[in-house]
C-alpha cells in the first residue's frame, strides 16, 4: 500500500466488511433482547445499517474500487466478544444492559472508522465522497446516543436490580 | 454470569485486559511514527494508559474483585487489525495516519466500555467507582480528539499527497 487512494480503498473495504458483520449479528442480538423500546431500536438500526451498506457501496463505485476485498478483524473480535458475554446470561436485564453495552462498542468502532475516512477524504478533495461517510457517521453517533438513552432510561435500573 | 455485580466485575476485567494489551502494543505503534507531534502524544498517552491501568487495580479494590480474569478479544480484533494493516505500509505519512485510525479505533473501544462501566456503577449506586472510570472515561475522549487535531492539522495532509 502506497498511496492514500490503496489506503482509501482499505479503509472503505474494511468498513464495508465490518458493516455486513454487523447486518448479520444484529438479528441474533434482537432475538436475545426483552426490552421493548431496544428491540424497536435494534429493528430501526438494522434498517439503517443496510442504507449504510448501500451507501458504501455508492462510495466505492464513486472511487473506481470493489467493495468487497477485506475482513474486518476488529469486528469479528468485537462480535466473538458479544456472543460469548451473552452465552453467559440468561435473557432479560442483564442481557439487555450487555447488549446495549456490545451493541455501542460497535458503534463506536464504526464512529471511529467513519470519522477517519471521512478526514481521508476530505483531505483528499473527494468531497462527495466525505459528505456520504458524514451522513453515515451522524446516523451511527445518534444510535448511540439513542442506546445511552435506552440504558439510562430504564434497563440498567432493572439490571442492577438483579 | 446472574447478577449486576457479576457483570460488573466482567465489565471491569475486559477493561483491563483491553488496557493491559494497549500498553503492551503502544510502543510498538509508536516506534513507527514519523510525525514528532504524533510521536509525542503517544508518549503522553502510555503514561496516561499507566494511570488508568491502576486506576482499574483500584476499582477492583473497591468492587473486592480482581482485576484479571478476562481476555478482551475485541482489543485482540483491533490489535490484529492494526498490526496487519501497518504490515502493509512503509513508514511515513500514510503509516503515520494508518496508526492514527487504529490509536482512534482503540480509543472508542475504551470510550464506549468505560461509559457503559460507568453508566453501571452509577445505576448499582458505586458512586466512587462511577467517578474513577468517569475521570479515565474524560482521558480516552480528550485523547480522541487530540488524534484528531493531529491528523487533521499535520498527518493527513502529507498523507493526501502519497
Amino acid at each position: 500500500m502506497k498511496t492514500m487512494d490503496e489506503f482509501m480503498e482499505h479503509t472503505i473495504q474494511d468498513l464495508y466488511s465490518a458493516e455486513k458483520q454487523a447486518l448479520e449479528v444484529m438479528p441474533q442480538l434482537a432475538q436475545r433482547v426483552q426490552n421493548d423500546q431496544l428491540r424497536q431500536a435494534f429493528q430501526v438500526h438494522q434498517r439503517e445499517t443496510e442504507g449504510q451498506v448501500a451507501r458504501l457501496e455508492q462510495i466505492a463505485q464513486q472511487l473506481g474500487i470493489e467493495p468487497d476485498g477485506e475482513t474486518c478483524m476488529a469486528m469479528q473480535g468485537l462480535i466473538e466478544e458479544a456472543q460469548d458475554l451473552l452465552s453467559q446470561l440468561e435473557d432479560g436485564p442483564l442481557a439487555d444492559a450487555a447488549i446495549i453495552g456490545a451493541a455501542q462498542k460497535m458503534e463506536h468502532y464504526e464512529i471511529a472508522s467513519y470519522g477517519t475516512a471521512r478526514t481521508l477524504a476530505q483531505q483528499a478533495g473527494q468531497d462527495q465522497v466525505a459528505d456520504l461517510l458524514e451522513t453515515t457517521l451522524q446516523e451511527e453517533k445518534s444510535t448511540d446516543d439513542k442506546l445511552t438513552g435506552i440504558a439510562t432510561s430504564s434497563v440498567n435500573q432493572k439490571a442492577a436490580q438483579e
